[in-house]
């Protein structure tokens, strides 16, 4: 099982699935499949199903959804990052993908003090969030909301846990989460230059618990792709390394 | 304090450090400084210091270390990465620059089954590895080896840990890692598509330790950011996560 198929849920009747247009088109033009074949099929909203095809022409591939598939690919917590507009298309993109593979469930672009840029490409980002989902098996299409200024993150937010990554403030700085399963957490970084004093304290003063990852000085995307990992990769038991 | 300049150890003799002509320019022509300016100087080989420049034209920036810069910031442990040659050369940059920042000692590109890439634009390369470095602030330049085939780097490893990542190979998989302080670390990558079978029991027989990070099928890239930016975390106790 390589690749998964994207159909959002209008696609979807009962037990019916029809492949929307580009992803009929990769199935049969380009993978070959036919009627007969069982593809894995995932709706962006936290569902997957293998689908044994009933009808499979370059325009039109649809079947039965035979099963779910149950194993637990998404994690067991739902993460939200805000991270300052970065200004190097390319280095947003990596960061739409990687967040993507890793299990992100929610993409918030913060107007922050020392942000440089206020647009993204909506289609292209949606492309490359789309394949990163497929690529990594997960069944949550990522939701990239519109950029919103960080006053309003910060004072809006309801995640269960909500943690602003910046430097080292000493003895402020939280050193643990505890988590329940399914709960949500938010987190934030900084754009190129950082958070603002201000905009920190503003985050501390609404609840918000300050943490600094490592003593490294890294690049906003590179941050929030190290905080995922290590979190996500925390909550879900994967290999501990200790000293 | 928000640069450092590099300047490779033969520009150090006793405490004078000369620049080299590009960072020369940079610190002069770019940012401005002048005679009398303190400057963080790195080696790339362990060494970071405080530069007072007496000498600052366009082409001849030199002065004289002042104190080293004690705080710790490269990681507790040595990491060697050993990836599959990565097609696409923008995945195989991200991950060059990724590793340099999150604290990677040692990045040899293996060639595998399964690789479809046998060269490096090396020029290129070091360019991306030196920004980096200094970005970060870390003092130690990470080495980019040879590519080399495999077999040749599961066998001839001296690493006091050897990990290869793969997909579940059920009670086999190693859970937890124990690692000493300044103890060496190697950590093995597939390529797009993965190990082959033989590859991975090769490793096993030569004493690697199997291990699976999370349910979801991450690019070679992301896999090797996010176990670096895990292990590297947790042996510098960064924030803890649980469930």
């Amino acid at each position: 099982m390589t690749t998964s198929f994207y159909a959002p849920v209008d696609h979807f009747s009962d037990d019916r699935v029809v492949l929307p247009e580009d992803e009929a088109r990769h199935a049969v033009g380009v993978l070959r499949h036919g009627v007969g074949d069982v593809l894995r099929v995932v709706d962006g909203e936290g569902r997957a199903v293998f689908v044994r095809l009933d009808k499979a022409t370059k325009t039109a591939v649809e079947g039965i959804v035979e099963r779910e598939d149950e194993r637990e690919i998404e994690p067991p917590i739902r993460v939200t990052i805000g991270i300052g507009m970065i200004k190097h298309r390319s280095r947003f993109e990596t960061l739409l993908e990687k967040a993507t593979e890793l299990g992100v469930r929610d993409i918030v672009p913060l107007i922050t003090w020392r942000t440089e840029r206020d647009r993204i490409r909506e289609e292209r980002a949606e492309g490359i969030l789309v394949s990163a989902m497929k690529q990594s098996h997960r069944s949550w299409l990522p939701r990239l909301h519109e950029p919103t200024p960080v006053s309003t993150f910060v004072e809006t937010s309801q995640h269960d846990a909500r943690v602003i990554c910046h430097e080292a403030h000493g003895d402020e700085n939280a050193s643990e989460i505890r988590l329940r399963r399914d709960s949500s957490l938010a987190l934030m970084i900084g754009p190129e230059g950082g958070f603002t004093e201000d905009e920190v304290g503003d985050a501390v003063q609404h609840g918000w618990q300050l943490m600094q990852f490592g003593p490294r000085r890294l690049r906003a995307e590179t941050a929030a792709i190290a905080a995922i990992a290590s979190i996500i990769g925390a909550v879900e038991s994967q290999p501990r390394f200790t000293i």
